[in-house]
């Protein structure tokens, strides 16, 4: 989070960080496109040439909160969690980490999840994004074969209804709101393994 | 649909509903606000007053859109497997009539999906998109009062997460494309009301 605002106060030393998380927060409030070096430099209160010492281009903002978002879910892959044990434990510890760095990285996982593809810094945060995809979907094909989920839905719709699912959230949650991410982690794995019915 | 193209052959003969779907489909894929009524005439290829002619503004045609979407919702909340019966058996056909509404009417619902409340018409249908989702999260209440949905969900959350699995579909699902919206609708009650574990 940044640790400055954007109220005018002289000329405050922002740090890459500092810079960068209002850079994203800006591009998520307004659109990529939307927002101008110009815009991003008002709202810091700083000139361009100040901003072009830390990065050399919008685009760079962008690769750098994009790599962010990737690092953190490519991350969970790769945890002992994600790697060892049947693949439904596996699935449910890939699930409850994607949701955590969803609640953690939000400013940055919001703007992944509104790429579209228009330039090749979005290309290759798409290509990225769906290996990832295909990691999970691997993971509901080997559960599947273990006998341990439900043979009836395609593996691939279920991994698209599933993270549909957990991005969803980042429509609504708010760190400082009332839900506590660890729990919402728990929610999304009784809904997606077990559902809502009550056993019989 | 459309029943014409924006190939340029003289002045097509567009009707209301026609240029409402090129309008819906440009709201969609640039943002309504980056849509001018000259994008759109343009993209028509006709003048703008030949599309005053038929609609009095832009925010008309949002309007339009909107309604389309949120009166496929509502009736869906409206018919007898929606009033009638087990509140879980409710809860299902309204999930499954949401599903069928979006892919039926996806131009539209994608619309309604991205809306932000930048104006009155998109407050009005956020008001109205917002009764719907607490008539969906009155009914989990029911069916957990009546014991055959699990108690250790927060209702509201259970909403926003299942629907958030029902929206995300509007990200990829194609008409001509191979999954079938009933089937779809299947999988969607299979997740939501059975998780994907299988019984033991």
């Amino acid at each position: 989070m940044s640790d400055v605002t954007t109220t005018k106060r002289g000329r405050p030393g922002y740090d890459q960080r500092a810079i960068l998380d209002i850079a994203v927060a800006a591009f998520n409030e307004y659109g990529y496109d939307a927002t101008s070096m110009g815009v991003l430099a008002a709202r810091l209160d700083l000139s361009k040439a100040a901003i072009y010492h830390h990065f050399s281009s919008k685009e760079e903002l962008l690769a750098l909160a994009l790599n962010e978002a990737l690092t953190g879910l490519e991350g969970v892959l790769l945890e002992e969690g994600a790697l060892d044990g049947a693949a439904i434990d596996r699935l449910a510890y890939v699930l409850r980490g994607a949701v955590q760095v969803l609640t953690a990285k939000l400013p940055s996982v919001t703007l992944l999840l509104r790429v579209r593809g228009n330039s090749d810094v979005e290309r290759q945060a798409l290509t990225r994004r769906r290996a990832f995809d295909r990691a999970v979907s691997a993971l509901v094909v080997q559960a599947r074969e273990e006998g341990t989920i439900r043979a009836d839905v395609d593996p691939r719709i279920v991994t698209r209804l599933v993270f549909g699912m957990v991005n969803s959230i980042a429509e609504w949650y708010r760190p400082e709101g009332p839900e506590d991410a660890a729990e919402l982690a728990d929610d999304v794995l009784k809904l997606a393994l077990d559902g809502l019915r009550m056993p019989r």
